[in-house]
C-alpha cells in the first residue's frame, strides 16, 4: 500500500479546509437577499480577509537540544519541524473562537515542534523522549476540532510537541469474515474510504468534518457520522484499540462485547489525548451497499417531523439517515439553492400551489432527508415501512433530487463560516442530545435562550436547528446560529454571549453539553452540570492517576486551572488586514467535490 | 406501587436459588445413562447434601456500637441485621468455588452486618456512616455472581457491611415517548418484567440468572440477556444512572449518546461496587411484541452452524435470539428430554431416518435456536430472510416445540450444578467472545485445553459449548464442563485445573476472559493478559483515585494484594455432612416455573 500522501501543506491556518477552496454566494440567487433580510448583512460587498501570514508575530520555538535530538532519532530528522507555518497550523483546531483569534493574529501558545511519526514504534519512542524531557504531548489528526482540544495551555512553560499522525494513514488488514479492519489512526476520511472501497468495503462514518478529520480524531472526540443510524457512532464501530500511554502500549482486543470491569475502550473514546496517542483501531466495516438512496420529504411543521422521526426509531424499519430541519433551517436551505432552471421554477411553483391547497403554512414547513441502504429488496421494504410512518404524520415525499443535493453538499457547510467571518459575522454550531420526550422542550428552551442572547447584546441573529442521529430513546438536535455585530463591537464577545446561552440551555434542560463535538476547553465549563461532580471526579482520577506529570494534552475536558469560556479570554487583538491565503486561485467547492472520492 | 415483597429469606446458602426448588434426573429417561457413560457417575444413587446450617461455625460479627447506631438511623432498626443466616447468605455469590466451600462449612470472611435500605436517601446516609467508620461496603443484589464479586477480602479487619438492595424494587416511571423507564436498582428480573408488562412494556433482558438477579447486579457486572441480539446487552440498554459514591451522588443523564469525555456511564457498568452503589437506572423499554417465536433448527456440523450465525449477523435480518450448540451440547440437550410420548418417539425416529438418508452424521449434528419478535408481518419477513441463510448452510427447521421447551427451561440450568455437587461432581461455565473469524480457533483451543486438563488430573470430564449473543463483528462462545473426581481427591483442586486451562485458552487465543460474567476475584488473574498492563493501570487509577480509603468492595476486578486463583486458596475443610436446607419439601422446577411471570 502507498506511503502517506496526505499532508497539511495546503491547510488554511486561518479557516476551514484547503487554501484554494472557498464558499461563495454567487450562483445562489436567493442567498444574499436572505442574509441581508435576516442579519442585515450585505454579503455582496467584498469581505476583509485574515491578517497576512507574513505579518504574524511568531515567537521562536523553545526546544532543548537533547529533546530535539531524541525526537529526530524517533521519527527521522525530516519529520521534526519547527517551521513557522507548521507551528501555526498545529496550534489550534477550527472552532469559531480559534478562527477569529487566528484571523486577528492572536496565535496563543504555539507548539514548539511538530513531529510526524511513521509508525507505532516511532510514537513509542517520541512519547518516551517527551516524558523524559517533561514535555507536553498533543496529538493532532486533521486539526478540525471545534471545541478547543488542540491548543496548549496559555501559560505552558514546558516544551510543547504537536504529534501530527497523518503519515500513519493505511488500512493494515481487512478481516472479511469478522467484518473488521485494522487501520492506522492518522488516516483522513476520504483516504480511509478509498482504501476500503477498493476492496468492496466501507466504514460508513461521515461526519461533517469528514474531508479534514482522521480516524484517531474521531475516536478522541466520540465523533458521529451522518449515517450513524445504520453504522453507529464511532464509539460503536471502534472495537480494538492500540494507544501509546505513559505506561506503555495499551491494547484493547477487538472483541464484540466483554465483561472486564469498567470499559477501558470507552475510556479511550473521547479522551482527547489525555490518556495517550491512539495509533491504530480495529473498526467495523460493511460491504458497500448495492443500493443507496437519500430521499427528500416535507412535513407541515416541526412537531410533525419530530414525531415522525421518533416513530421511525421505535418502528420495525431502520433507515441509514433520519434528519429533519426546523422551519428556519428549511428556509435557509431553500435560500442556498443554485440558480434554478425554468423547469425547476415551474415544478417549485406547482409544489407550493399544491401544498397551499392542502392547507400547509409554507413558513412552518420542514425539510427532511431519510436514507436507505442495502439490497434493492431491503431498500424497497424499508422505504415502504418508513413512508407509512411519514404519511401518518402528514409528511410528503419530494423525490430524490433534494437528497442528492444534500448528499453532495454535506461536507461544505464549514466553509460558509469563513465566508461570513470575512464579512465580520460569526456563525457557529452547538449540538446536543436528549430523550425523545424532551426534544421539543429542549428545542423551545434553546430557541428562547438564543434569541434572548441576540436581544441582550442587541445584534441581529439567526438560529436554526435540525434533528439527526436517531437512537432507540432519543436523538441529536443540531443548532446553527449567526449574528452580525455592528462595526466597533467585539464580535467574539457578542458571539460568546450567544454560544454560552445556548450551551447553558442544553444542560438546564437535561440535555447533554455535546452529542459529538467533545469537551475540549470550550465546553469544559458545563461538564460538571452535565455529568455531575462525582463524574468529573472520576475523570480527574483517571487522568491524574495515569498521567501524574500532566504531560498529555493537559487542561482538556477537565481543566487544570480555571475554565476558559468561549470568547472570554481572547486578548483584544488587531483587526484583520490582508489576505492570509497562499495567494493562489481558490477552487470552487464544486470543483473540489469532483476530485474527492465519494462513498 | 407495592412495597418490596421479594426477600432473600428462602435463598439457599449452599446452592442456587430457592430452598424448595431442585433439579432431578427423574422423568428424563436418557439423562442418568448419559451421565454414567460420559462421567462414570451414577446419579441414581442418593447424593450427599451440604453440611447442616446448625453445624456451621459462624464467627460473631464485629460491629462498633457507633456504626450500628448510624446504620439503624439510616435504614431503620429492623433493616439492620446481624442474623447468622443473613450473614452467611450475603457472604458470597454462587460460583462453583463459592458453593463447594459453603457446602464444606468454609464460610470465609462473613459480613458483619446486612443493611436493607428502602430508598436513595438511606443509601446516602449509610454510605456516609460507613466512610466515617472506615468500614467496607459491598452492594448485594440477587447474590448470583459467579465470579467472586461479593466476598470480603480474607484478612479484612474493618467492619464489613453488605448492602442488600432488594427493597428498592420499583419501576418509578415510564416515559412512553422516549421508550425509557426509571427503575430502582434492587428489582429482581421477574418483578421488573411484571411491573413493566402491566403497562404493556418489556425490558427484554433475560440472563440465565434472571430469576435471582437484579438490575443493579446486571449493571455492576455488564450482564447480557438471551435476547441481546434484539434488546442489547445491559451496557446498551442502560442509559441513565444514579450512583452513591464517596464524593456524593453521581448522576448520568439518560441521553442516547454523548461526547463528554471518557464515558462515565461505561465506567459504572462492570464496576462491581468499586465506584459506589447503583440506586437507580433509566433503561430502554420496548412494547411487548405482538408475536414471539423461537424455532429449532439442526445443522449438519458445528462449522455450518457457526457460518450460518455469522451470515445472519452480516445480513439484512435481525432475529432476537441466535444460538447454536456444538455436537456435545446437542447430545446433552437430547439427553435431558422428558419422557417422550409414543408419538414423540415415532417423530424422532422418522427425523433420524430422514437425516441419515440425507447423509448426516447424527453424532456431529448441532441443535440451534433462532428467535423472532415483532408484528406478524415482521416476524414472517425476518424468518424468511433468516431461513434462506440457514438453508444455504445445510440447516433444517425442526419447528416450534424444541424452541418452546428451551424457552421454558432456560432459567433452570444453574440448578443442575447442585444436583451434580450433591454427588461430588463439580460443573461450571466459562464464556468468552471473539471476532467471527476467530471463533473456530478459540473453540478448538478451548476444547484441547479442557480435555488436556481432564487428562492431566486424570478424571473423566465433559466439555460442551454453544454460540449465543451475535454482534456485527463476533459472538459469545459459552462453555459448560463437568468432571467426576474419584473419592479421596480434592474436587475443588481438580476443578481449578480445568477452569484455569479454559480461561487461559481464552486469553491465549485473543478472546476475552468473560463476555458477561464479570471479573470479580476469580477472573482477576487474566485481566492484564486481556486488557494489557496500561488497561489495568487505568482501572487502578480510577478506583484508587475515587476511593482512596479502599472502602468500596476492595480487591474486586483489580486485586489489592495478590490474586486469588479459583480453587487455590481454599482451606482443606471437612467434607459435607448433612442436609443444609430448611428441611421443607422441595418444589419441582416446573411447579416453580408456573408461579413466575413470563415476559
Amino acid at each position: 500500500m502507498p506511503e502517506a500522501t496526505a499532508t497539511m501543506a495546503a491547510m488554511k491556518w486561518w479557516g476551514w479546509g484547503d487554501d484554494d477552496v472557498s464558499f461563495t454566494h454567487e450562483g445562489k440567487p436567493e442567498l444574499a437577499p436572505f442574509i441581508e433580510r435576516e442579519l442585515g448583512l450585505d454579503v455582496r460587498r467584498p469581505g476583509t480577509p485574515a491578517i497576512a501570514f507574513e505579518d504574524l508575530e511568531i515567537t521562536p520555538p523553545v526546544l532543548p537540544a537533547g529533546l530535539r535530538a531524541d525526537l529526530e532519532a524517533a521519527a527521522g530528522r525530516e519529520h521534526v519541524s519547527t517551521d513557522d507555518h507548521d507551528r501555526v497550523v498545529h496550534a489550534r483546531g477550527k472552532s469559531l473562537t480559534d478562527l477569529m483569534r487566528q484571523r486577528r493574529g492572536d496565535l496563543g501558545r504555539l507548539p514548539d515542534v511538530v513531529v510526524r511519526p511513521a509508525d507505532e514504534d516511532q510514537v513509542v519512542a517520541l512519547m518516551r523522549a517527551a516524558l523524559e524531557a517533561d514535555a507536553v504531548v498533543i496529538p493532532f489528526g486533521g486539526g478540525s476540532s471545534i471545541s478547543g482540544s488542540l491548543e496548549a495551555e496559555p501559560g505552558e512553560t514546558r516544551p510543547v510537541i504537536s504529534v501530527d499522525m497523518t503519515r500513519m494513514n493505511r488500512v493494515l488488514s481487512v478481516d472479511a469474515t469478522s467484518q473488521l479492519a485494522r487501520v492506522q489512526a492518522g488516516v483522513f476520511g476520504p483516504e480511509l474510504e478509498r482504501q476500503l472501497n477498493a476492496q468492496g468495503w466501507t466504514c460508513g462514518h461521515f461526519p461533517d468534518s469528514f474531508t479534514y478529520s482522521t480516524l484517531g480524531g474521531w475516536i478522541a472526540t466520540r465523533s458521529s457520522g451522518m449515517q450513524s443510524d445504520r453504522y453507529g457512532d464511532v464509539a460503536e464501530l471502534t472495537r480494538g484499540l492500540r494507544v501509546v500511554t505513559t505506561s506503555g502500549l495499551l491494547v484493547v482486543r477487538p472483541v464484540p462485547s466483554t465483561s472486564t470491569g469498567p470499559s477501558v475502550r470507552e475510556m479511550v473514546l473521547g479522551s482527547e489525548g489525555r490518556l495517550g496517542i491512539v495509533t491504530e483501531a480495529t473498526i467495523h466495516i460493511r460491504r458497500v451497499p448495492a443500493e443507496r438512496k437519500i430521499l427528500g420529504y416535507l412535513f407541515p411543521a416541526w412537531a410533525d417531523g419530530l414525531a415522525a422521526m421518533r416513530d421511525i426509531a421505535a418502528g420495525e424499519t431502520e433507515p441509514s439517515v433520519t434528519r429533519v430541519s426546523d422551519s428556519h433551517e428549511t428556509a435557509f436551505s431553500f435560500a442556498t439553492r443554485t440558480d434554478p432552471t425554468p423547469l425547476d421554477r415551474v415544478k417549485s411553483k406547482a409544489l407550493q400551489t399544491f401544498l397551499k391547497r392542502k392547507g400547509w403554512d409554507l413558513e412552518a414547513m420542514c425539510l427532511s432527508f431519510i436514507g436507505y441502504e442495502g439490497s434493492a429488496e431491503h431498500v424497497a421494504g424499508q422505504r415502504k415501512l418508513t413512508e407509512r410512518i411519514v404519511k401518518r404524520h402528514g409528511g410528503l415525499c419530494i423525490g430524490t433530487s433534494p437528497g442528492e443535493l444534500y448528499d453532495q453538499k454535506k461536507f461544505d457547510t464549514p466553509y460558509i463560516r469563513d465566508f461570513l467571518l470575512d464579512r465580520g459575522a460569526p456563525a457557529d454550531v452547538s449540538e446536543t442530545s436528549a430523550p425523545w420526550g424532551d426534544l421539543q422542550t429542549v428545542y423551545d428552551n434553546v430557541m428562547a435562550a438564543g434569541h434572548g442572547a441576540f436581544h441582550q447584546v442587541g445584534v441581529p441573529g439567526y438560529l436554526m436547528c435540525h434533528l439527526s442521529h436517531s437512537y432507540h430513546a432519543g436523538a441529536c438536535l443540531y443548532f446553527t446560529f449567526a449574528l452580525n455585530p455592528p462595526a466597533g463591537r467585539d464580535a467574539l464577545e457578542d458571539y460568546g454571549v450567544v454560544k454560552r446561552a445556548i450551551q447553558q440551555a442544553f444542560v438546564d434542560s437535561g440535555a447533554t453539553l455535546s452529542h459529538h463535538h467533545a469537551v475540549g476547553t470550550e465546553h469544559a465549563q458545563w461538564l460538571e452540570e452535565d455529568i455531575s461532580a462525582p463524574g468529573v471526579a472520576m475523570l480527574r482520577a483517571l487522568f491524574e492517576g495515569t498521567d501524574p506529570g500532566a504531560n498529555l494534552n493537559p487542561g482538556k475536558i477537565v481543566a487544570t486551572g480555571g475554565d476558559r469560556e468561549p470568547g472570554e479570554t481572547v486578548p483584544r487583538g488587531e483587526s484583520s488586514r490582508t489576505n492570509g491565503g497562499t495567494g493562489g486561485p481558490r477552487r470552487s467547492l464544486d470543483a473540489q467535490r469532483a476530485s474527492q472520492p465519494r462513498p
